[in-house]
């Protein structure tokens, strides 16, 4: 039986995809592989198939959409700038379908063995060295720096090269732990490589002032500089503590005993009470949902987190840059923990693993980077019969699919949930180590964050998410889906239609085009994704799913900066844009150092789709012709403005 | 040892309340007794007592506010109105310190034993028997009526009368389940009450239409209409479900075989991690907070639910009428569930049981009106050091204190949430069955509502709930809290302070006088509790607490209206306002038939206290004198908008 079509890529597919790239070039040429995985099946391609697997109609004859491949890597020629290059493959006629060329402006994200090289390139840099004896550490300090994504360019150069900076700390080596918490000692200098070259191009002297100290920094002195005279411990393991961790929480134990209520199949189809899915997973975005049905009935083609930028609100140069794309630049797949490891979760849990390339384009397994397990969620439903007082009192059961990321300082816990009573929520959970950046002993304000320790300013910043959502409600049938705003609007007092006052109206309006909205919850604006022609029998409306938009605050830059261009989906709650294969980033697809966002949603409204043919929408609207009728996508645009406190450190 | 100040009346102290106050008047008065509950001492009589309590400096010396008891009745003399009156007595001396008679035009809440009054009044009523020959039933089905709060008065009469109206529905009796779901078959009749006389006034005819059918009522035709033709099922209890319950959600058992981390003495002191406060319990409240503690330093003198209104949308006379105050009109500790009936949490649970009094003054328990446990709520923090894989994780324990209230058709579920990171959260689940009302079966479509079953209309409502908060940050010193609102602002882009856009900029204020604002999510608003002078040694910022407010939709009646006139409160997010002792009702203490709110927050604002003394504030422009110098008591407001759904009939 061949696989499912949204089946992960197996072993052996997995290496014939990798074969097939590798015969494709001349022995001087070396590949640098970066990710092979499931080229997802077109949606025209893979609709058909899957309502004959919902009708129960599935044959050896059913169509089935040939089993591909996405390679994603670096053709490197001697002396030439590597070409970042992505192949689709088809695994049965071993043939190459596609192949783009990103242009030499693009950078694609950086993998974990890119930042790997940092330190070593970096520490043995004589300019490096040079930096560091404006200091001096207390002994048995090391240094220990973070690679970071370079941020947007320079507006004053024209640089293409890939490059990377670091955030220098130190680490008390005295300790004998290599787990001793460097983020307390940060040193402040940022480093800039040449991620091709390796080579440290320069080093950033950055301010260390309070309030009132400007945005330029200190003027080197003649003597070293001592830091961290105060040494103040910022300890999280807990041998290093000094305060002894909490022990006086008696244990809550969570079991179940009769294992747990799914089921999942060997192509990861997930099964429990009336939802079902098929769980991929993805080196950029980490889980995805595909094939979302209620009591067997279509509501979500594909959800998936799309993008996540954050921003550091600190004006002083070169912290402008601060400004990671964490799917874009990095991806949450490529940094998902194994959840085996720290027992993130309670009661009976199934993990899932997934495969990477390694720069080989060998595969290898990504231990449980994926949980599932359920839970409870207080009360579901209840009432009481105040007449008898029978009380009747249901819970709340929740199916969880949870991946945790690690950023470098940084990690968030993203979990999709389904519940029994239909609902589909997603909950995003920041925490881990602030990104904190040295400031001048002694001082404590600032207008740019919070000092949390001696030496240590943790900068305000934010985060912004994008969610992808690709609505099918009850229906895979092109054009079946549209997408209705509804909010309800006061109405005044008046004799014919709201003599008391009492009154308030719900109005609809149909998303016609391509277009952005904001939440408003002063209207209790809601999005529906509804069905267009089938109507739930009691009520006479449409079926639909809704989604309320969180109004969380959007990107803080001003409009002009590159911070802000770089991240225009940050501008806006939701984005509904029409639907093309394999546009799944809300920042575009190349984020890393982008002078602007390219072919994000920004770009996607203004090329004009226009969804359904209620009424004649205006058609010429669009940029050059690209405009055409589609199905819609929705983009889920939230937020968190993190102004940070002391209790945030060490851990948040 | 005397009670700690806070400790609840035992039933010794609430015998002799009712006795001082029994001896007060002569035997041809008779006394409908109301409520008997703790006098709470006046905040500078407990204040010094509470210093000297978290000093651990307290003796036999300290000097203790007297017991007092709150005795709320009516005086009932023969052939005039009763007089609703409130006494406060001092236990000790047996005086009477302080009565009080409402103005007539003032109504106090309904108790339970007068809502029991309403169905027999009203079915013997030869009125209601005509009203209801308009209608023919199918055979064993019988009347069933849930007696509401009035509402508003009506603008053109000068009624001062007590009353109370009824929404009528009928029970399939052939069933023979006396739970089996009324709610299914609402019958388009008001009755109305004089509840003094027990007199059925009038019986208002309902509108039963659909869109574009108008607001008035159908005229009565001359043959009895028959109601319920199709007859469909709305149960909920088990046994009469046609459609089986779930049966494959395998169990998810928690359990503390340690039992539970909290301990709690015989006068309520519930201590858990750092936390520690005073469980009180009132008959309008339900649950209270008092003198909440983190690490021994006050965080909040006072926290309870004060109000909450629920007005319907529907224009169609009289039902501007349906707007419940559901504390003032009726009061949540009076309407609290037995929690151990329906199993309503997992783990260790304790349970809390209170004194209400009967007609006569004497102390009845209820049993279990509060519960206490501990929860998981997932991953409290996690950080995995990427250079070595160690990964450490928390979870977050929540201690819960619980009240679940039953409104007729309605519950909720009221949880203060304290957590291990110092949080407190406020969560409130709506719950029960919708209130619903006839829509003539075979219609579908209303602006007004969904119909959720043939011939049931649920109509579109508001919840907005209001909720107290008395700060005390570190001191409960007069004068030492003080309340800042603090935005999250951009600056446009300038070379002087943000020369690449991305700086945004902290702005704080101080709230110097009594005043409302609203949640400004655009802004990330937050509303913090600082101490005014006490200082974190590492940020230098003021320690305190932050409230983030709700951006909910607040009330959408037409300011005119007396729907919006009766909640003023619900019109704004937050207000703040000057201390004063007893003033805990945002909304005024009588709801109940209010043409309008008085002495609810908007005229708390309006009299012009202020706070602090940072600079001269204007104080000459109060409401007659009232305003002054007082410490501020912070109100939250927020909302549900709920337009139904048929997928939330019959149980929500």
């Amino acid at each position: 039986m061949a696989p499912h079509p949204l089946t992960a890529l197996s072993e052996d597919e997995f290496k014939a995809a990798r074969d097939i790239i590798a015969n494709l070039f001349d022995k001087d040429v070396s590949l640098f592989f970066r990710c092979i995985f499931l080229q997802e099946p077109k949606k025209e391609e893979l609709v058909p198939y899957l309502q004959a697997e919902h009708a129960g109609k599935l044959t050896d004859e059913t169509s089935r959409p040939p089993r591909r491949a996405r390679v994603q890597y670096d053709v490197i020629r001697s002396g030439k700038t590597p070409e970042y290059t992505q192949s689709v493959v088809e695994l049965k006629t071993g043939r190459e379908l596609d192949r783009t060329v990103a242009a030499p402006h693009f950078q694609t994200s950086y993998t974990p063995d890119e930042f790997a090289i940092f330190q070593d390139a970096c520490v043995a840099s004589p300019m490096f060295k040079d930096a560091m004896s404006e200091f001096s550490l207390p002994e048995n300090f090391t240094v220990t720096i973070d690679p970071w994504p370079y941020g947007g360019p320079d507006a004053d150069k024209e640089d293409i090269a890939r490059l990377m900076q670091g955030l220098v700390f130190a680490r008390d080596a005295s300790k004998n732990n290599i787990d001793s918490n460097h983020y307390g000692y940060p040193i402040p200098i940022i480093p800039v490589m040449d991620v091709t070259t390796r080579k440290i191009l320069r080093i950033d002297r950055l301010a260390t002032g309070g309030a009132g100290d400007g945005l330029a920094p200190h003027p080197r002195a003649a003597e070293p500089k001592s830091l961290f005279a105060s040494n103040v411990s910022s300890e999280y393991v807990p041998e290093l503590l000094e305060v002894p961790q909490r022990e006086d929480l008696k244990p809550i134990n969570i079991t179940q005993p009769e294992g747990a209520s799914f089921t999942i199949q060997p192509d990861n189809l997930v099964e429990w009470q009336k939802w079902r899915f098929r769980l991929g997973f993805t080196p950029r975005e980490g889980a995805v949902l595909h094939d979302l049905c209620y009591d067997n009935r279509p509501v979500l083609y594909r959800l998936s987190y799309s993008e996540l930028t954050v921003p550091y609100g600190d004006p002083r140069p070169p912290y402008q840059r601060k400004q990671a794309f964490d799917l874009g630049d990095g991806g949450f797949g490529r940094v998902a923990n194994n959840l085996e490891l720290g027992c993130d979760c309670l009661g009976a849990i199934h993990y899932f693993d997934a495969l990477m390339a390694d720069t080989e384009g060998n595969p290898t397994v990504a231990k449980a980077v994926v949980c599932l397990h359920e839970q409870d969620n207080g009360i579901g439903w209840k009432h009481t019969n105040f007449r008898t007082n029978r009380a009747v009192v249901t819970r709340l059961r929740e199916l969880v699919v949870q991946c945790v990321v690690t950023l470098a300082n940084y990690e968030y816990v993203f979990a999709y949930k389904l519940d029994t009573a239909g609902g589909i929520t997603l909950e995003t959970r920041a925490t881990g180590i602030m990104s904190v950046v040295a400031v001048d002993e002694g001082k404590t304000e600032s207008a740019y964050g919070a000092v949390v320790a001696p030496g240590v300013l943790a900068q305000n910043h934010q985060h912004i998410f994008a969610v992808r959502i690709d609505p099918a409600v009850d229906s895979y049938a092109e054009g079946d889906t549209r997408v209705v705003v509804e909010e309800s609007v006061p109405v005044p007092l008046n004799k014919e239609t709201n003599p008391y006052g009492n009154y308030y109206e719900i109005q609809k309006r149909i998303i016609e085009r391509a277009s952005w909205l904001d939440a408003e919850p002063k209207l209790n604006r809601v999005i529906k994704f509804e069905n267009r022609t089938k109507k739930n029998a009691m009520s006479g409306r449409n079926v639909g799913f809704k989604l309320t938009p969180s109004a969380s605050q959007l990107l803080l830059a001003d409009e002009t900066s590159q911070v802000s261009k770089r991240a225009k989906y940050a501008r806006h709650h939701v984005w509904v844009t029409g639907h093309r294969d394999d546009e799944l980033w809300a920042a575009g697809e190349y984020t890393n150092q982008s002078r602007e966002e390219v072919g994000g949603v920004w770009d996607m409204v203004q090329r004009g789709d226009w969804f359904g043919d209620e009424r004649e929408v205006n058609r010429d609207g669009g940029r050059g012709g690209e405009g055409r009728k589609s199905s819609p996508v929705v983009w889920s645009v939230f937020g968190l403005t993190h102004n940070p406190r002391v209790e945030d450190w060490p851990v948040m």
